[in-house]
């Protein structure tokens, strides 16, 4: 196969993955349950589960336990997308060429359908407890990555994250520095990737220093990711993209690109690109496939 | 010391542990820490964790293992009030005599203090795994203690009543069955009072048998404890409640007492009442305290 197969397989998996561990939608709560699955099926590349089961690979895992937190981090980047869509929030009415969840359910049932998926998402990652029993693996490693779950999702990680960059919209463009910009795109952007990273590791038994590389691929990646969309944002071909560019500057936004200029933007993404990478091939075993996917995410043309 | 004081000191060894557990208000996420804790230290009689402890207390539970499971629920509650207050829900201004979150910090921002509070909670109880090193328990009951937490607190609890409520409004009166109404109850109402008591009783060590009738007193109490209330509504003395009586009726809202009739009311709040102290009493210990505050919760005039 070659890695456009290969990706193919692994999104087609991590999407089966995701939809055994959503509810059945039936039950006096059955519209949450609808609202839930509409939003979390809508598409998307299922970007986080599958580096997530590449890097349990890449440290010799095997089995189902990195099933129900393969669920769980989609289902929390799902509610995250819900809540910013909201009128009080983003305002969105379209993504991914539907609807938002809002519009078709109201927005009540917004809320509360971003309330059940992330609540859900600890309720299907405590399932891999249960996993124990016929599993290999430890209770002291899937607590372990339910802590990092919890904590790269939440007031330190991505919600945190969510919160700055909310409040930097209220300020003018010259007083966003390269801090602030950082901490934005580290907590808002990475926290999630590192968190699948860090999962696939420890599950599959990685030593504590291993985690911690892993972590450290993670933010490259994020960073990187986030850092290439700004460039795009400028340079980028709409017909492409899909999307209109030129957005960041129209709407006066601090970006990488905007605080240091695109040349300097464009040796960032080489840079954390290397990082990543060189990380990645420091481990005995080596994952070809997560190599070539973080080199294309990093410098895809849309 | 008489109950009033014990329940008072109770109340305030809540308090602190809630406080203990509360982030720092610091960082670039800030203004979402500071909202977190204005909706969580407004006050509150911190019911579930006082249950929890003394549930805990009544299987033979001593040690901090439990602190992070009271810190952990009274999160959950706490956000699930602050999003019920926000304009799309139910438009609250005040609550506990001050502005409700949405009001002081804005709508965006209140739905990310109870999605921060909500992840948060996660995060806390985690912290229960780390505690293992030095307290008495073991990772099989703390994991077990979380996935009762996360499915009590989702679709299949808490979310799941909300859900049904929130859509029960749009009926007419006359479309509400026992069946619903019952299921909005136990769901909505007793399901987090039901994990405080089995939570105590797991960090305990207590068999699963022991648990299940926790369980039962839990639905017992949240149900008894919503019927007095809609019971209340109908014959309290408004200067007593503090808040207008007859509410319900106003809003043609379907209750206990408006499908089956005052005196059958009081008599169900009795047989619950009975149900849930003769379970507490049919185990090796018992908890005076715990039953005299399941009597008194159960009995109130406001």
């Amino acid at each position: 196969m070659n890695f456009e197969e290969t990706l193919a397989e692994r999104i087609g998996e991590a999407q089966s993955v995701l939809k055994a561990y959503l509810p059945e939608e039936t039950g006096f709560q059955k519209t949450v349950l609808e609202a839930m699955n509409y939003s979390t099926l809508a598409g998307g590349k299922r970007l986080r589960p599958v580096l997530m089961k590449e890097s349990f690979s890449l440290f010799g895992g095997t089995g189902e336990l990195i099933a129900p937190f393969m669920a769980a981090l989609e289902m929390i980047h799902n509610y995250s997308l819900v809540h910013d869509d909201l009128p009080a929030m983003d305002n969105d009415k379209y993504r991914r060429g539907r609807r938002t969840t809002w519009c078709v359910y109201g927005e009540g049932m917004a809320i509360l359908a971003g309330d059940g998926l992330l609540n859900y998402a600890y309720e299907t990652a405590c399932r891999a407890f249960d996993l124990l029993e016929t599993q290999a693996g430890s209770y002291r490693a899937v607590s372990e990555a339910l802590s990092v779950l919890a904590r790269k999702a939440g007031i330190y990680g991505m919600v945190g994250g969510q919160c700055a960059d909310i409040q930097a919209e209220k300020y003018p463009k010259e007083a966003i520095t390269e801090e602030l910009l950082l901490f934005i795109h580290q907590n808002k952007t990475a926290a999630l990737i590192e968190s699948a990273l860090m999962i696939g590791a420890i599950l599959a038994g990685a030593p504590k220093e291993a985690v911690d590389r892993m972590e450290q691929v993670g933010q490259d990646i994020g960073l990187a990711f986030q850092i290439q969309d700004d460039i795009l944002d400028v340079t980028g071909d709409q017909q492409v993209l899909g999307k209109p560019v030129g957005s960041d500057e129209k709407n006066n936004k601090a970006t990488y690109v905007s605080l240091r200029g695109l040349a300097a933007a464009r040796r960032e993404v080489d840079r954390l690109t290397q990082e990543a990478l060189s990380l990645l091939r420091s481990f005995d075993r080596r994952n070809l496939f997560l190599e070539e996917l973080i080199e294309k995410l990093v410098h895809r043309e849309k």
